[in-house]
């Protein structure tokens, strides 16, 4: 499931993009670009906080965005993992503020199921 | 060491296979067919399990699998992780309901430890 | 930011070595060796711990560090990722004693953010 709640935490699946068209597949920087791949960070942002809201009914019960984990499918020399991640990480404190301050590790993936671009995870904390 | 504990959650340390032949060795799917890697994936799954027993004493004081993180020691064209991983998540579910329904990241590693070809993490939720 | 506090636990974004010099760049065992990548490790926990006591003041708060995600930059066919963050563990069991064994997984990434050979995120359980 996409998302399991143990005490205030809830741990959220990884989430990959929409796979409607195949803006959003493909390996960085070479089968698509880093702006691209920030936008399928962003687009898994916001499905992951509808996973949240689904779950507690409401975004104002978040407390705290604590962790998230950023997978790029990356070719072997591509560094810039942390750029395409803040597509999330930007999203997260435009709309929790402080609260969506988070820890973070972005890496690059080997390969990522059904090809995508990019798969996040993360811990949210939550109203008790 | 395999487990520790703080508060209710276990957070179990990446598991791999045995090593007694070569069979759980290599990259998905060139080395190792995706149907083997899924019962490395099982025969972690039964071990991280023991090692859940040896720590709390009985399964039953398992009160929810939390989170599950599966790494495939993956080709760069290799997109079937799920697949892989499943052969540890429907054990789980067999084993404990709706109890062991989790949330999961699968991706692909570059490499593993010892060349294995799935390693699998865990948080699981137990009484107080 | 580099730690998000919930409850009685700390987790700490992950980790990259300084940048000064190329020492700590690369792909493992090609551009760097096991024995640098293993330093590596080493530099990033004491800089961990610096966060952690940034955080909560001093060390002795720590009860115990839980979990260790240790990503190292590998070539397809590197699998000795343990050794390399070996030179965390090692350093918090020599810092910590039995509160510093922790459950960890280490694995091979196919690429780093900034080309670094290591990374890694840490989960620290800390006094109420």
């Amino acid at each position: 499931v996409n998302c399991v709640r143990s005490g205030n935490l809830l741990f959220l699946a990884g989430g990959i993009p929409p796979l409607d068209d195949d803006t959003f597949l493909g390996k960085v920087p070479t089968d698509t670009s880093v702006e691209t791949a920030q936008k399928a960070a962003r687009v898994i942002t916001l499905n992951r906080l509808a996973v949240v809201k689904d779950k507690i009914g409401d975004l104002d019960k978040v407390t705290r965005i604590v962790n998230v984990g950023g997978f790029v499918n990356s070719e072997p020399d591509f560094y810039q993992h942390p750029a395409v991640i803040n597509g999330c990480s930007d999203l997260l404190v435009q709309i929790f503020g402080d609260n969506g301050i988070h820890s973070r590790t972005a890496m690059g993936a080997a390969a990522l199921p059904l090809n995508v671009s990019v798969e996040i995870n993360m811990v949210v904390e939550v109203e008790a």
